[in-house]
């Protein structure tokens, strides 16, 4: 199996100006979040990537893309309907093809050689089957991800054969339903916002899709999307494909993901990235006199 | 003297990006770089603003700005002729009257009460005066810099007379022509990022710039605006403006600002903006979190 494509979701009500943002990267170029997204992606061997959009975001991408903008396509999605739903709308883009995925509101750090997404891929290419990545996450952060239960794979030490799939599951839902052996007490695997998917996904996707209620009836209240419209999750459909086809998750030990969409998201991965890039003596040096300053100036 | 108009500049090539940024202010809310800078007009009384951008930035400004897009006009620099010409271009909003100038890449952090906008523009309506607010600055920091000679006023801790100006002195030139009685050695009184101006200075600059070199010439190579292109500086019409009519400088001892235009810039305002806010305790915690993390896995 090989890999070829790449699905960046940016639609979300909350999501959509996250890429747009202009961070330092570890090279120490002044990038745009989407840019340093694409080169995750073409790091992982990529050479087609779609970006799925809110109508009428094209240009702005297009131009924080930088050099990058020739290898963009875009998808929209016209009415915010869930991830699932965004993921869908790159249908016509992907194929007949699998693909890999990642969200526009997360950044990742690696601490090994290899990218994350670059060593997801060589997994999924050499498993022959869908895998999303995932990190041993502690219980209170549960309300921010999709889980799995899911049971390791003999001789391995990072990949899990996934069993179901829960969005934001509550404590008690995980602790009944999502207790993986050999974690941590209180650690589950929440998604770590990057995943190798077949085209099965979008025929799990597209019944649910077209089942939804209609569109115009805003007093349904179900979904994830932060409004009283219907909406399809990712992992709804992620749930139904660990039970159609092999499906394995890899589990992130060393590297980590920053959410730049959470308050002080973007702050927290800049440091983060600085912290493991080339300037880092320049950052901890000035980050380091700018807390001493306002100590000092605090206390005077 | 009453001053009740803002000119902010926000179209020089590397600065038009910024204003669009996001970070999370003081009182914990997140907005756009522009929309902070609004906020101190604002909060210095202002009720006109007007920023001077690009040809074709004004919708994205205008989403940026959030409730503030209300309050704001527009005036548009069509071609890179340096920051004196960009303030130049709101002369028709400006009219008549005296108007407080802030640029569009600086963010600034009060130590006292007063914010550092408000405080200058009650100094120059109670002196009825041009007033630029300037810092003691150390000497390798004069590349960055509109840079004054000056004389303090008796009896007054942070008022002084400005003599000239000159726009990013080398070290000999300052030395020479910029000492500054009082302060510390190797430090100059540099311009803070904001101004309280008369209209004499569109007077200054209306000959300027229209004594530049045909501007289809672009093998003139002169003026600070980063190509080949002739410039006018703000510097050269102030360094007249003090030769014209009484022109005073007032020292901020206390407060600080942040050029968001240079590397690490957006990280650095962030993390200041934090620690003189609600949130520092939050952030403190996070950033020293982090450090320890990733100082932690560097030596593993």
């Amino acid at each position: 199996m090989k890999i070829t494509k790449a699905v960046i979701t940016a639609a979300g009500a909350n999501q959509r100006t996250l890429p747009l943002q202009t961070l330092i990267d570890r090279d120490g170029q002044e990038k745009s979040v989407l840019s340093i997204i694409i080169e995750e992606t073409l790091h992982a061997g990529m050479d087609n990537i779609c970006v799925v959009i809110q109508p009428g975001d094209e240009d702005a991408y297009r131009r924080v893309a930088g050099d990058h903008a020739g290898w963009l396509q875009f998808a929209t999605q016209e009415e915010p309907l869930g991830h699932g739903h965004a993921v869908y709308c790159a249908r016509d883009f992907v194929g007949d093809e699998p693909f890999l995925h990642l969200v526009g509101d997360h950044l990742y750090v690696n601490r090994g050689d290899k990218r994350c997404a670059q060593y997801l891929v060589e997994v999924a290419e050499a498993e022959s089957c869908a895998v999303s990545a995932v990190q041993a996450t502690r219980e209170n952060l549960l309300p921010y991800y999709g889980t799995v239960s899911a049971r390791r794979i003999t001789g391995q030490s990072d990949l899990y054969q996934i069993e179901s799939v829960v969005e934001k599951p509550t404590p008690t839902q995980a602790e009944q339903r999502l207790f993986v052996p050999g974690l941590r007490a209180g650690y589950y695997l929440c998604f770590f916002g990057m995943h190798v998917l077949t085209p099965t996904v979008f025929s799990i996707l597209e019944p649910l899709i077209s089942h939804l209620p209609h569109f115009a009836d805003h007093s349904t209240q179900n979904g994830t999307n932060g409004t009283n419209r219907p909406s399809v999750t990712l992992s709804d459909a992620l749930n139904e494909l660990a039970h159609r086809e092999q499906y394995l998750a890899l589990e992130q030990q060393h590297d980590t993901r920053y959410d730049v969409g959470v308050k002080y998201g973007l702050l927290t991965a800049q440091v983060a990235l600085a912290m493991s890039g080339q300037d880092r003596d320049e950052v901890l040096t000035t980050l380091l006199t700018l807390l001493a300053q306002r100590e000092l100036s605090s206390e005077a």
